[in-house]
């Protein structure tokens, strides 16, 4: 097992990392206060690893209450975080209850939010499935629901008190969930780190083979990355915006074509190919690099293009993203691979045309 | 105009109190940071105050957007909270976008935990225009709505920018909700600090004809003994839960008795004479204390007695209240006027006679 920390003074947190974490009740045991855990998952991760994670726990200690959540996007929804809620209420789950989110990006940003909102917040262990999830949506405590209107448009910032990620359950992981992970891999090399960018370059098909060390050098860097920047900016007031890169694209291609229609890491990989477009027709990123990020993604098995949607469409669906300020929308744009910067005062023509130029 | 503060370190905010506050731009220029203000309140103070507040927030500078929701407990839903969020979107606030939360202890929960929660959290202002708000609820950053199976049981820690209390509102305050505020104040008073009981026991009169010297006197010492006990103890992790003094009962009988038949000042006054007999009966106070605390709450014109339910029925709903640790109910009793402390193990039994007994 490897373990690393994410530095936010008395709210630090751990990050375990290893194969067969799921069975180890020592890594849950710290965190029983109230002797109670609530263990929120989804109908396709319960039948694999519900009852043994239950077990774990029991073994430390807990009284468990199981909420099984429907699979998908729709998850993150009003009507999912009151049944959730409603559970809790009805196994009489205090202030001291442990929220355990097993689970994929979903789950860890709909479990999350409940612990975060439950009885005005109690704490969470983030036990990810998934290599998305892994790499980047349970480290640093975003957690949020959807909004017909847009994506994570009602959330929160709550840190959990560990984020515990058995690459064993990545066995079971769909191909195309497998890839849509690569996709925020990807970003964290592109968007943060020229070297993790030429390693993955040559250890992408290994990734695609799950080869356990390689799976394991990948989650850990992501980590690596992610924790020294929530580190730095916890609520995104700055820095931690880079680790959006591809995602104003990329949001809108996923509210656009309608949510679960592209897995969120399909949308990202499709939005960072619109992304690069857009910085190097800004003048900020050589063509020859634009042109490797497009060539990584798609070795990665993930789309380039974008849906059949009129760039009119995808433009107005970005104006309402988080992002925009003061009424404008602003882009993290490559300076270079590995380096990642934010820019206000985008030409919108620059964009539409980014956006025309990767949907061929 | 009489300022004081809430120190809780870079998070620390102001609390103006004084007659007029509502024209006084200058207020409320430093907190609009992105220029967009979005003033919630209900329909009950929207034809007194909204006008006048939206000119006081365009001549600082805003551009404002007013959402004005539905009178009483009720709006303290998801569907109204949902109705917030769906305005904010349509309006197309971003993160810097300004809450203005105008109106009493409901308005300021439920547009609190709407800032808490919109795009992860944005920026409030508390504008109390009710005593209960101005001496309690819009200080110290606690946000909420209600859950049928329990009050207050899905919001958030969420500290506004500043409590801008104007005195002058409560002069159009129905007689009711006035005593509820009252309520309020007299729980400051026996819970924390025996010399402004006193002071109260002289001035109880003059605080229900509204006499302007003497309700800012008693907003101000609320607010001083508020805030002291906001920053030693945020998250109610320990002293801050002597401020629920009343509100084990109090909880149990508003939603025993549905929400809004009982005003929340109301369910708390009758809560607080429980507490007393429960604690005189506990042996921890003596007789003629508990009868102090009763006589000036019934001089407030405050109900001393309980909705008629069944005492099983009241400790039923108890149980469920945050307060619950480990399954068992504490109870904040009293150790003396002004000297309130949290008792775990009490005994049911005793309970239950401090309900029947404060039936009579």
């Amino acid at each position: 097992m490897e373990s690393l920390s994410v530095a936010l003074g008395e709210r630090s947190y751990p990050i375990h990392i290893g194969a067969g974490l799921l069975d180890l009740s020592e890594l849950y045991r710290p965190h029983l206060a109230g002797g109670s855990a609530a263990l929120i998952t989804n109908e396709v991760v319960a039948p694999l690893y519900l009852k043994r994670i239950s077990k774990t726990l029991a073994a430390a200690g807990a009284r468990v209450t199981e909420i099984v959540v429907e699979d998908g996007e729709q998850a993150k929804s009003w009507q999912t975080l009151e049944r959730v809620i409603d559970a809790l209420l009805a196994a009489r789950c205090g202030r001291d209850t442990l929220i355990v989110a097993l689970g994929g990006g979903v789950v860890g940003d709909l479990a999350g939010f409940a612990a975060a909102v439950y009885q005005r917040g109690v704490a969470v262990l983030q036990v990810p499935t998934t290599l998305l999830a892994q790499v980047d949506s349970a480290v640093g405590g975003k957690t949020a629901i959807n909004h017909a209107r847009g994506k994570n448009m009602i959330g929160a910032f709550h840190q959990p008190r560990a984020v515990i990620s058995d690459v064993a359950t990545l066995d079971t992981l769909p191909e195309r969930e497998l890839r849509a992970g690569l996709a925020e891999v990807i970003k964290h090399g592109v968007a943060l780190d020229a070297e993790f960018t030429q390693w993955l370059e040559r250890n992408i098909e290994k990734l695609l083979a799950r080869e356990r060390a390689s799976v394991i050098h990948a989650v850990r860097r992501c980590c690596e990355l992610k924790a020294r920047i929530v580190a730095a900016d916890e609520r995104e007031a700055g820095e931690r915006a880079l680790l959006n890169f591809g995602h104003t694209f990329g949001h809108a291609i996923e509210t656009g074509a309608g949510y679960g229609a592209w897995l969120h890491g399909e949308a990202i990989a499709a939005g960072m190919v619109m992304a690069a477009e857009l910085s190097a027709r800004a003048g900020l990123l050589s063509r020859p690099d634009a042109i490797r990020v497009k060539n990584l993604i798609a070795r990665a098995g993930l789309p380039v293009n974008g849906p059949a949607l009129a760039p009119e469409q995808l433009l107005a669906l970005m104006s309402v993203d988080k992002k925009a300020a003061k009424g404008q929308v602003r882009f993290v744009l490559l300076e270079a691979i590995g380096k990642a910067a934010l820019h206000g005062g985008v030409d919108e023509r620059q964009v539409r045309e980014a956006i025309v130029a990767a949907a061929q």
